[in-house]
């Protein structure tokens, strides 16, 4: 599959606006709430949507959060828009409840409570990215287990449960859309960073963008190459719980994590901020 | 397969000459037919054809049509041209047993008759992609369903059959080339969305342009999905009836519709209209 | 593998020098054998090199050949020269033999013999592609026949021999260096259009660069497909004798054989000529 | 996975900084040890991290060493930076145990003393790589050996062995972190070409920076190939010793090397030097 290639286009056509879009930081600038690190926040928000659409981890669909660093009780997120194509302006504010705080007549997305819901049940999350990455997907449909075998995607973590809307709600329309449904897939997520939806996606959380965008982009390629180890036949060698635990802390060292942000912002032509 | 990617480069390079073409405009607003949709629809038909060409659906062979907003009985389709570089001026009409209306000397592609019995035989259908996408084609050929396995797939419906040219014309050049052909094709597609043609290909319908367009890259990206779940092994989870149903409806709804319509017209570089 | 995608860049970038390259024409136009076709022929060989590497058919290695339209003992080739960066100037003749007619200090490819060998022996073939493409090797070492399986590919013929090197010439590097391992390179392919070289790569013939060019296209393509739908298990549904007759002959005919040069002229930014 | 593609946007963005970063031609050049061809040799050595990238072999993660041609106890090697994005003056010197000879506070890769390993135990390497290529990585976790099946990757040797740090380290973060550790690994290396490491990437050696990149690309060609021909069922046919010593000789004889270095340069964005 070689979506993700074009997405880079738009991320490159529409990279000079990126850090336009004045009115969102003025909101915040001028805001009773501003303080230093929102609008930098608001940009890094804005570049994670364009890298996740770069590297094929969104395509129309999918989307990222971060919870506000001046406001633990909020998160921001796009209003209804493809990730490639998100700007400063279309950011928008959320309670934990799901509503929008001020929305000025822009359409949320269907899934935030996905994000609401994470955000309520899990202090140490201040970021969630939602995708249908297709190299995941099969994973989401199948009894192979996703877990980590290279050491770039130690940070996945060792279990990456699947939810099934199905089992708890019946027939949908697969959509995460009520907070009972995001706290019930919440509840199967548990302390894990990232849980599959049958049929459906991934959900990846992080202590940070940058985190939670690496995290993604590798769990991808981790699905990738435990599909084609299973191919080569024999149980592919997987990662101890240790290396998993030391590798994690290696790939998010400022070493290893600015290293990464630095070149997939790079790739998707926006500022590293 | 890495081919979908530099079909972009041609959608590039001449998307200047998109909303140029006014010879095509002309004739029709100037027509005795002429209504206010009719350009607005041909329009997006040839956005349809630069966006199917981008995203791999379609590569030097492969089209799609729509049937006239103003007259039931006639649909557009482009002359014998490759999708990526089709312009409004390319765009020819056809009476539905398949003869080209004003031809001015362009020559028709050879399988226009599938466009034409498909419109004749169903009455919902405003819009057909006909495409030898390389992900679906081992579908065409293996006993192994193609069926909806992830909810953004749901709208190519829970039945894809497969039709067979040497079934009832014997050996041929594997072409639609007549009516007769193109009826006992859509007497295969019955009631379906989708149907796939033995070593040849597949035909998406849709109500509109932009359904058939995004049921047809769906097809693809599901095709690669259900391939790399039954390589895991086990028998994939599918999709119910009942999420089918819902789902379908939630990704024809403008929600979703609108944001994939602008992401696909984006990346190949036309204007959404 | 994605190598497909990059080879454009290439394309790109030396695009404006195609037409150019004034010494060759020059050359020809001036020489005391030169007729109205032989410069466009030519120009027709580069746009070939320039298409194969660009749909990633060839990559560092592989080549293009053409018989002189003006006298059948003579061929022209490339200089030693990735197929991706070839212009006008690199273009060298060569006689049945292998040897280059006027050299000019240029270096020729190692395997020129594959192209001199297989001239001398089939009157109707006009070019000659020889490459190792990525998702055509996998058949040169297995067992599994490469057969046509989807229309476009009727062109490569009903059946594709393999040739091994070894077991006529024992120990080598592999490569087709002297006129005798070409014959019997040529005896192996015999009448057919395409065949393999264990190992290696494949060699593709046709009465005209455009046939050769779009049967090693497609050539790839069937092998990515007839891979797949051997993974879906099953024995996949091939095409009879009669419809690779008949599907040749519509896939040569100028509706598609200039649909299909169009466009992968267009891909590869040069000129259809 | 689409990955390495975009990697090229990025090089096309900053190819015009390749011949630049005068510091570090400056520093060189000015140096009480400059000699005629070392800043040629760290020219190169920008454009291997290019072309490295830009084929996909490295992502944000791997780095590219040359030993220093004027002094054999001496390497050098870019300092914590994705390969995509190095320049000249990202180039650190370091010694065969380790240690930057003049950092001016620059942070090095985590894992040089794998290079400094390799360079103290082999003479005859002049090049190392180190990469994570998806394509490679299941060859690391299954127990498939990976070995040339195609003559272009005659040049990875015969014998591709696995190190496992976890053997003599226990658990680790699994970066090869001390000269221990890279000890431990070089003595698995022994006097091959190319080794692998589990749940992490390879390493490919060189008598040249050319070679080891193209050892470096092929190695990943080589096991697309072979995966797919496992695919296909049976043994696939192996090259011979004799073949691939055969065939490594004539692809790094200058007709060969120098073809496919002017190509990969140019498919970077880089100056051949």
């Amino acid at each position: 599959m070689a979506v993700p290639e074009s997405r880079r286009s738009i991320a490159g056509c529409t990279r000079r606006r990126v850090l336009e879009g004045g009115a969102a930081v003025a909101l915040l600038a001028g805001g009773a709430r501003a303080q230093p690190d929102g609008p930098r926040e608001l940009k890094r928000l804005v570049a994670a949507n364009r890298i996740l659409a770069n590297e094929g981890v969104v395509d129309a669909f999918g989307h990222v959060s971060v919870r506000d660093p001046r406001n633990a009780e909020r998160f921001w997120l796009s209003r209804s828009r493809s990730s490639a194509l998100v700007e400063l302006d279309d950011l928008m504010e959320f309670a934990l409840d799901g509503a929008a705080v001020d929305a000025r007549g822009r359409t949320p997305y269907g899934e935030r409570m996905i994000h609401a819901a994470v955000y309520a049940a899990r202090a140490d999350v201040h970021s969630v990215v939602h995708n249908h990455a297709y190299g995941v997907l099969p994973f989401t449909i199948a009894d192979e287990p996703l877990r980590p075998v290279v050491h770039t995607a130690s940070v996945i973590g060792a279990v990456v449960p699947v939810w099934d809307i199905r089992t708890r709600f019946g027939g949908t329309d697969m959509l995460v859309r009520s907070i009972e449904q995001g706290r019930d897939f919440a509840a199967t997520l548990a302390n894990n960073t990232c849980a599959l939806i049958r049929g459906h996606g991934a959900v990846v959380v992080g202590a940070s963008i940058e985190r939670a965008v690496l995290t993604a982009i590798y769990l991808q390629v981790n699905a990738g190459v435990l599909l084609q180890a299973l191919q080569l036949g024999g149980e592919p060698e997987a990662l101890s719980a240790e290396e998993i635990a030391r590798s994690s802390e290696t790939q998010f060292s400022p070493l290893a994590l600015d290293r990464s942000w630095e070149y997939f912002c790079q790739r998707a032509g926006v500022d590293p901020g």
